[in-house]
């Protein structure tokens, strides 16, 4: 293992000294409500912000428009004798539904007791703009940035990058590289960071059972027309047994259980379960397959969630109906080397094969990705555990994360480049729901950490 | 069997110059969306131009508020040695949505081809209406009314008539009459009038299933997390056997299955099972318990639909969370001696002895009815016969319903009185759904058949 330099002390000083202005930089970026669903143009106002920062930064940038929402490229080089690093971030943000659960609107961000609330202040515009920061802060304090930088900013991360693989197909030539770093991750827990080198896939579709041609009265027509929302209902319960496992065909063919070593591993992490429930206002963790513990439920099994349904009415009160129709959004987290597509097709022949006489059933691709698993001995990887040990005080925790970043495995299989996960939120930042937040400390430290990172790595790669 | 007597020629004459204003006066009542949930003043709107056109006929009406929609209650009182009949209806109407299902605006009420497409044409407005233009009849060309006459117009019936019990029991001097005759209901067939002597009950809840405090990544957290959307999903589908049949315990306890005579007789009904479902968009009716027939699914055998259901994200595209809760709104229609009190309790139970850990479920009552059977043979079914007859050409058929119209139940049991059915819908009138329409030749036969129960109730009771 080479030797660790630390961080050049103007480089340290020009972050401590920016906050101020870095952070109402930020709000500005948080204040676009770019989630990719939809079609007001936000998308493409957050692409042109970056844009201008990317060049304000002296970085060779442009937006890129095509099938969906546009992506962002940028390109800096510093000298042939350079590494070439990727760095990739994302734009779009969830959707900020519920909004009545938030205590400040979504996309007026507001910082209280030292966090920042906001859509997309943790998944993945501060984690993101961590990288800006620190490119910055090489460029006006340090020098120079220490690698040949190329950005890719991505404007569909959250609706499962439907159009990323085409997109790298096309640019793999102006996109490859020696090393990646991806920060859309998380710490361990508060204190400890990590280093994520697993991410589980996706597959994410919606359910349609139809059945009368319109909406008919319960009491004249129960009894005698089947119900589509009672179809459905049944449809999804009947995909996992009583056991929590998947009733799929085929479903667990292709899982490799996690290794005696890795499990030992994960079972020495701190990990508090009564904690972790409490945190999300559970009693206790009862989700998932029996049989294993909770963090393997999360990290190495494969899982299906309901993230959504509908049908009938849903006003106040009641509505005698039997629905026309009802729609289920269904998506199922994968691990090693289970295939989306694959899955995808068993789950179409499947719930055809559970549909009774009277109603149909139709299945819609949404998003898929495939699961990945990194190499954890890589230059970056070793790069990444130096700068989070520097810039937080604590080495990382080689860790999996039971979420899906579909470049990832883009970046492994399209590249040829194990990225490195360094992520800086916390697992409490309510990602995905309301009231997502970031600590300021994290949001700091992530840009020591991005800076250190450019700078351990030119080292470990000249 | 008394002689019948045909309506007076003037009656029917003024009924038939008036159809132009009727018309115009019924699309006034159309206009006013009163649904009963939506607390906008509408319902309040419909009782206030009730009011008037009542008064305007010379009855002596009044407005009654207390809980919910406010009740219009009316009387004319024309001689002592008449009979009393009691007349019913509802100007509340079904929730419009889905409102883009709609071929002209719900409460923008249009003639097509002889047909009144709006919210309430035929549920209840259109038939109530029928009465009133028979009073005015009566009033400006019979001579006047031949029977003394109380009305009650209900603002709460699609809901569920949840305080109609209370109002029944503060009223129930006021309301006693010799006869009562509701009009919300519908011939068998195009041609073929009937008259419903049972209705079926309902029992009507939503259920919550609440887990995590707020909605969460279900990345980072699926398969530790209990999902609420599964689990409700779950608890919808272990309602019903692979059968049909509705698995409550107890829930057919005190179910009476109807008499070999009458099975035989509804046989004989010119009922077309294709011709039905192909009405309703289906290629097949596969609803319901295996081994009856669809009248018998229908009228005489109780059900347990979903109508509504709802949890998580439901707008376009994918958004990956576990929510916090789901909801579904279910409804029981019941029959003979099944107690809707005791059915929802036991539906309590059974779902909590369901519910796993990791997430609670709650029951809530929305409304509720008896099931109910009236005689067959009284003065007022035999008034009602000679009036379908003369109005509509066509001796009437006894049927059942499978819908509930609380209010029947309420008059049996707290009056002492078995109303008459007497309705003026087709079962094409889709009812709850949208394009809800009345043929207006049944509009201008209901208001005959009106006319002439009157006199046919008269001359029975006198």
């Amino acid at each position: 293992m080479k030797k660790r330099s630390m961080l050049p002390q103007p480089v340290r000083d020009f972050l401590a000294a920016s906050r101020d202005r870095h952070l109402a930089e930020l709000f500005e970026l948080l204040s676009i409500p770019s989630v990719a669903n939809v079609a007001d143009g936000s998308c493409m106002r957050a692409a042109q912000w970056l844009l201008r920062r990317l060049e304000g930064l002296g970085l060779s940038a442009r937006i890129v428009t095509g099938e969906g929402q546009p992506n962002v490229v940028a390109h800096l080089h510093v000298g042939d004798d350079r590494p070439a690093l990727l760095i990739y971030g994302h734009y779009d943000v969830q959707p900020p539904e519920p909004l009545e659960a938030w205590q400040s609107p979504p996309f007026q961000p507001q910082v209280r007791d030292g966090v920042l609330y906001a859509r997309g202040a943790s998944d993945d515009k501060g984690q993101l703009y961590a990288h800006l920061m620190a490119i910055e802060a090489w460029q006006r304090a340090g020098g120079g940035v220490p690698v040949n930088l190329k950005m890719l900013i991505e404007g569909e991360e959250e609706t499962g990058s439907p159009h990323l693989e085409g997109f790298f197909a096309k640019h793999a030539e102006e996109l490859a590289a020696d090393a990646a770093v991806i920060s859309d991750s998380e710490f361990f827990t508060d204190g400890l960071p990590a280093i994520t080198y697993s991410l589980r896939g996706l597959a994410y579709v919606e359910v349609t059972v139809r059945g009368p041609a319109q909406d008919v009265h319960s009491g004249t027509h129960g009894g005698a027309v089947r119900n589509p929302l009672n179809v459905l209902a049944g449809l999804v319960a009947a995909l996992h047994d009583d056991r929590g496992r998947v009733t799929i065909p085929g479903f667990y063919d292709r899982v490799l259980e996690p290794s005696q070593q890795e499990r030992a591993e994960w079972a020495k992490l701190p990990f508090d379960e009564a904690a972790y429930a409490a945190s999300l206002g559970l009693e206790a963790l009862t989700g998932g397959e029996q049989g294993w513990a909770a963090l393997e439920r999360r990290w190495a099994r494969p899982t299906l969630d309901c993230n959504g349904m509908i049908g009938g009415y849903t006003g106040p009160g009641a509505k005698t109906i039997i629905p026309a129709s009802a729609r289920a959004k269904l998506s199922m987290r994968l691990v090693s080397r289970q295939n989306p597509r694959e899955i995808v097709a068993n789950l179409d022949v499947f719930l055809h094969r559970l549909c009774p006489p009277g109603v149909t059933v139709e299945v819609q691709l949404l998003s898929q990705a495939d699961p990945v698993l990194l190499a954890t001995d890589s230059p970056a990887t070793h790069a990444a555990r130096e700068s989070l040990l520097e810039a937080f005080g604590h080495p990382p925790a080689m860790i999996r994360c039971g979420a899906s970043v579909p470049v990832t495995e883009l970046v492994q299989r399209l590249l040829g480049l194990d990225a490195v996960l360094m992520g800086f939120g916390l697992p409490s930042d309510n990602l995905h729901g309301p009231n997502e937040h970031l600590r300021l400390e994290q949001l700091w430290g992530g840009s020591l950490a991005a800076a250190a990172f450019m700078h351990n790595l030119a080292a470990r790669l000249r």
